[in-house]
């Protein structure tokens, strides 16, 4: 139950995003006998780290975070948030399930297979980030960075996301669609309410634009991916006033999109909407894109592995929000996304079955198995 | 220069609104004498006072009111909001136009009149609130049902608001307007932007319906007003986070039509077409009637008057607010409003040209000749 005693450990340790509060050194001081080559790269406030064995490719590695989300409101969890509690076979605590049981499994997984094969092939790496849950600036992508800027390319990379659905191994993530937001303000002419022709109103000249990109078809999604959707999240225009058209209103809306669109073709697309309609506007971007891994060894390999410490055969899907493995796929052409059921992630009473600790460090440890040795 | 003594009078007094500041007690000292018999009517805070000379038809009501808006930054008036000054020919001080001076010309007026036909035909009325700035709800309206309630109708009804625009005399309000409001909630199922399927996004739903409302026209206006428009003023949906689809979206909007519709048929057509886009959704209304005073011996009178005392010939309108007419309307067939030059009101540095005013006085005081002497 080491994995479990490591999860705890972590657990115990008050890492709300970005602070890593030593959990990353806890982890480092059991990499270290391994023979691990430790890059500690903190950028700003944020403690991130490398590490790792071997020279030669190919190379796997696990990525994942030791920060978490804030815990609300403590007097509602049933057992402390950073006491991690066994209650009727389940381990609670903020972060038990997103992601600090991973990266104990990382960690336990690596142990087993080294004490097995010390003469592996390849390489492993891991990349720990403390940033994942917060503004995630100064986290994977600048390690990333690093790491493409020297060349040091990943083969396969696992992040330890809670990606299970209702049983732990039904869901693997082998892609997530990517994310393309946009800051509309249009532009009118604000007046008094009684004087219309001396008005320009924004919300009126914006809902035809609006009802068209409502009904525009941005793709139809492929293979891995659901069709791209387009959504407002936000919308506000007006002084308060009731007797005054406003000046301009701004909208926020959002993509989520599939490997069938580019992020270019969509913002080109709602240009063009919004020209036809001759708005006057300001729209500012902002962009992570989508990554997919399709089937391959990666996947295969993990697959198998679960189906063997699980006996849940798992299925590939690219739902759901983004991931750091969205950063990782610029370097690494296989990611895919493995861990713990996620019904309880970021809510109150987080927690893992105790049961499913030690077949999460199987997993991992088989799919090493089947990736780094001959 | 009787008049502009007693405007200055009244300009002295911080009668914001709805502070009457000893404004109408001024009033009623100089009608006591006169023969008037006084009715304070206090609603609420607010004072108003109802008085009347003669027992026999027809009645003329000159309406007003002593309150004024706030004055803004005080220091950036060239003179003391509150302290009347003549300076390059200009009176100036809170309430010079909005209305202190039309209230001062009302009272010359009658006693002018009155010295000079002591026995006239008919009754003088004078209906004076303090609250037509504000909330409207304890002034002119309650005055209104008060006689209403006891069978007091009105014949003719001049209300003192600035309402000349290039030069004093060229416009007569003969109406106004209707204004109805809607506050309108259309409601959705909120969720996170990532899993749209699960969203009902309102903004999404209610764009069609703008547009229709947009594209509609209402009617096409009257020999005496424009056509009816519609207009949002304030659209607010979302919860701020920019990956959450928001729940409900609330949209305040407002008519200003014309005596070519009904309230009751906007308020139909204005719920069909949401129907037709089978939203879901709460709507509040709020209404204040127009009213109209067509051709006839009150717009004769007072446009001679006017021809008389300014050499200028009056066009009427019905643009603009709304004002206390609309709701005189209810119990006298001919309200027109007239007044002093509207350029300056409720903005710094309100004025009124000393040459303007004893013209002011001499345009009701032959009115009341007019109509109130065989």
């Amino acid at each position: 139950m080491k994995t479990l005693e490591l999860a705890k450990d972590l657990i115990s340790r008050r890492s709300n995003t970005p602070d890593d509060a030593g959990c990353q050194e806890l982890l480092i001081s059991r990499l270290e006998p391994l023979g691990f080559k430790i890059e500690r790269m903190r950028f700003g406030d944020v403690d991130n780290f490398y590490a790792r064995r071997g020279t030669t490719g190919p190379l796997l590695v696990f990525a994942g975070h030791t920060d978490v989300v804030p815990t609300g409101p403590v007097d509602k969890w049933h057992t402390p948030p950073f006491e991690p509690t066994i209650k009727d076979g389940m381990l609670y605590g903020r972060g038990a399930a997103d992601m600090k049981t991973s990266c104990a499994a990382f960690i336990t997984a690596i142990e087993d297979f080294v004490a097995l094969h010390p003469d592996h092939a390849g390489s492993i790496g891991l990349l720990i980030t403390s940033d994942e849950e917060g503004i995630a600036i100064n986290g994977t992508v600048k390690v990333v960075e690093a790491l493409k800027a020297r060349g040091e390319l990943i083969d396969y990379c696992i992040v330890g996301e809670p990606t299970s659905n209702k049983v732990v191994g039904d869901m693997i993530k082998n892609g997530r669609r990517g994310s393309l937001s946009g800051k509309l303000t249009v532009k009118g002419v604000q007046g008094h309410i009684a004087y219309p022709h001396l008005v320009k109103n924004p919300i009126h000249m914006v809902a035809p634009a609006i009802k068209d990109m409502v009904e525009t078809v941005w793709d139809n999604g492929n293979e891995y991916f659901p069709p791209t959707s387009w959504q407002i999240s936000n919308m506000n225009g007006g002084t308060g006033a009731t007797n005054v058209v406003p000046g301009e209103v701004e909208i926020l809306f959002n993509f989520r999109f599939s490997t069938a669109s580019t992020d270019e073709n969509l913002r080109e697309r709602v240009h063009a909407i919004l020209d036809k309609h001759a708005l006057e506007y300001d729209l500012e971007w902002e962009y992570s894109p989508p990554y997919i891994t399709p089937r391959g060894n990666l996947v295969e390999a993990i697959s198998e592995a679960i189906q063997q410490s699980y006996g849940v055969t798992p299925e590939l899907s690219t739902t759901g929000g983004t991931s750091d493995g969205r950063f990782i796929a610029d370097i690494c052409k296989q990611v895919i996304e493995f861990g713990p059921l996620n019904a309880t992630i970021h809510k109150l009473n987080e927690c893992v079955a105790v049961a499913d600790i030690e077949p999460l460090k199987d997993t991992y440890r088989i799919t090493l198995e089947k990736l780094l040795t001959p």
